[in-house]
């Protein structure tokens, strides 16, 4: 009696991800022990060949990024990760090389990030190849990072650098000049997500996400939830050097830094007085952060300030002052 | 400042499945307190337009089995529904009609089954539309159903009726009559997850799983787990009066009664003496059950018996007797 294809395929190359809790990807589900004292926090994302990653993207760098994304948002709750789900319904023809480089980037990112996977489904399309992972963690009840919170007069903050990953998409395109280094495309397919961080300053912050969307869209959201707005200052944004040097030749790229996306830097909202401990839980957790701006009072916008201390209008889809 | 069509159709058609644990859809991730005592069963299951589904079926039943093929997963287990995670990558131009017919039939099921959406993701897709669930569930400690511990001498039981969902998938493609009632393809879109049999069964027998790939493959999953083989009468295996009519005229379909999916019956092992206990559960989930067959030493492999007692060879990819 041979087994269908799907069933070698995933012996060949899902079993090994399997850890404790998968039951060797041979049953109906997986079955788990949540440490006691401790809340589960669930988060799915999708990846859409073509949509989220582009299809000459290497295998291993689209399962890594699938993996980071979904760990992005248990850092974006101040969690630690506990172990993933995930269906791949794949391109027809999709080679087995590729499926092996795909797992392949999944088995390194589960080493760094210590989690393995529990269970999932497997699929074939006759449309791009469509990437689903569902993400679990643990946090201690009353230690988790909620959107909403912020407070008229709380620093905004941001982690590492932004408007890389918009950037990069740009440069793989071939819109853009590649950097020497490749920084930005490998920032674009490889986001960092910031579960130290979030661990760190969970207690700290009053609010907080991650940036997926966008800076801008993003902030848009802790203001809703706290039924304020917010004021940033273009000027003090963190960018990386090779971000710098693509907006210091091209100032019209702003709207991609400030809006693209693909960022998965942590944005949080936090009273003055939590700077230091805020400082210190960002160096314990080795990624730098930045003050970029306040929450103010009034309605949920984020108004974005010019170097030269004016607003710039974000209303007509581009960056341009009143 | 507007948000994204993404956000507005989330908030429309899946804000109001969410439930507890759920931050409203509006956080980055869920946040769950485990049931104390309770151990976590989980899988995930994907459904493709024009694969798993047919394009023309209705919205609301492709919902509602998205769900159920998920659950079903949970009653091989014996677990009970917690809650789902669920990605909708949808084809573009996908009318808002079909995006409200889809989640008016989660509503109803999330109703009838006792479980709420905990998070997702929403994309657009060039291809088909590729929709994938996670389904958490909780089950007492040691009151797991697994597919592994079946005995030669044991009992081949199946829930329900066998035959009527790949029967169906081939009326609603033209290729069979329609029964009158339209039993074959209403069993073909909504499948009935065995959840209350399964967990009453969970003790009693020694090894179960869900019927989804074909009654004959699904056994031999459960024969490979067990180390042993399996032997069944195919007069045996219960089948709906509409799906008997169809075999009366057509003694070709056999082939895909027993080997063609979309079951989502109950299948499962169990020590001879154990037939009483299981009858009462099954009476008491209000679901019949049937004998097809035993457990045998041997190689893990399942044989089908027809009614002149003569063995029906399987290798062909068809039914002919040796």
């Amino acid at each position: 009696m041979t087994l269908p294809p799907e069933f070698a395929l995933i012996a060949r190359h899902f079993r090994p991800l399997a850890g404790h809790g998968a039951l060797d990807l041979s049953d109906d589900a997986a079955l788990l022990d949540v440490p006691p004292g401790r809340q589960l926090v669930l988060a799915a994302d999708a990846m859409v060949e073509g949509v989220h990653y582009l299809p000459d993207d290497p295998p291993e760098t689209i399962g890594r990024k699938l993996l980071r994304v979904n760990l992005s948002d248990l850092a974006a709750m101040g969690a630690a990760p506990l172990g993933y789900l995930m269906t791949t319904v794949l391109a027809r023809g999709t080679p087995d090389d590729w499926i092996a480089g795909f797992a392949q980037g999944l088995a390194e990112d589960q080493r760094d990030f210590g989690l393995t996977v529990l269970g999932g489904d497997t699929a074939a399309t006759p449309g791009p190849t469509c990437l689903s992972l569902t993400i679990l963690g643990t946090v201690q009840p009353g230690a988790v990072l909620r959107r909403g919170g912020a407070r008229p007069g709380d620093d905004v903050w941001v982690s590492g650098t932004i408007g890389d990953g918009a950037l990069g998409l740009r440069v793989l395109r071939g819109e853009l000049p590649d950097d020497a280094a490749g920084h930005l495309a490998h920032r674009y397919r490889l986001p960092q997500p910031r579960l130290a961080l979030g661990q760190g300053i969970a207690r700290l912050a009053r609010a907080g996400m991650d940036v997926s969307d966008g800076l801008v869209q993003d902030l848009g959201h802790l203001c809703r939830a706290a039924g304020c707005g917010a004021e940033i200052e273009a000027a003090a944004v963190p960018l990386s050097s090779a971000a710098q040097k693509l907006l210091g030749a091209n100032l019209a790229l702003l709207p991609t830094v400030l809006g693209g996306g693909d960022d998965y830097e942590l944005l949080f909202a936090a009273a003055p007085e939590a700077q230091g401990p805020l400082r210190e839980a960002a160096s314990r957790a080795d990624v730098p952060i930045t003050r970029i701006g306040r929450m103010v009072s009034g309605p949920p916008a984020v108004s974005v300030t010019g170097a030269d201390g004016q607003a710039i209008n974000l209303a007509r889809g581009g960056w341009s002052h009143f």
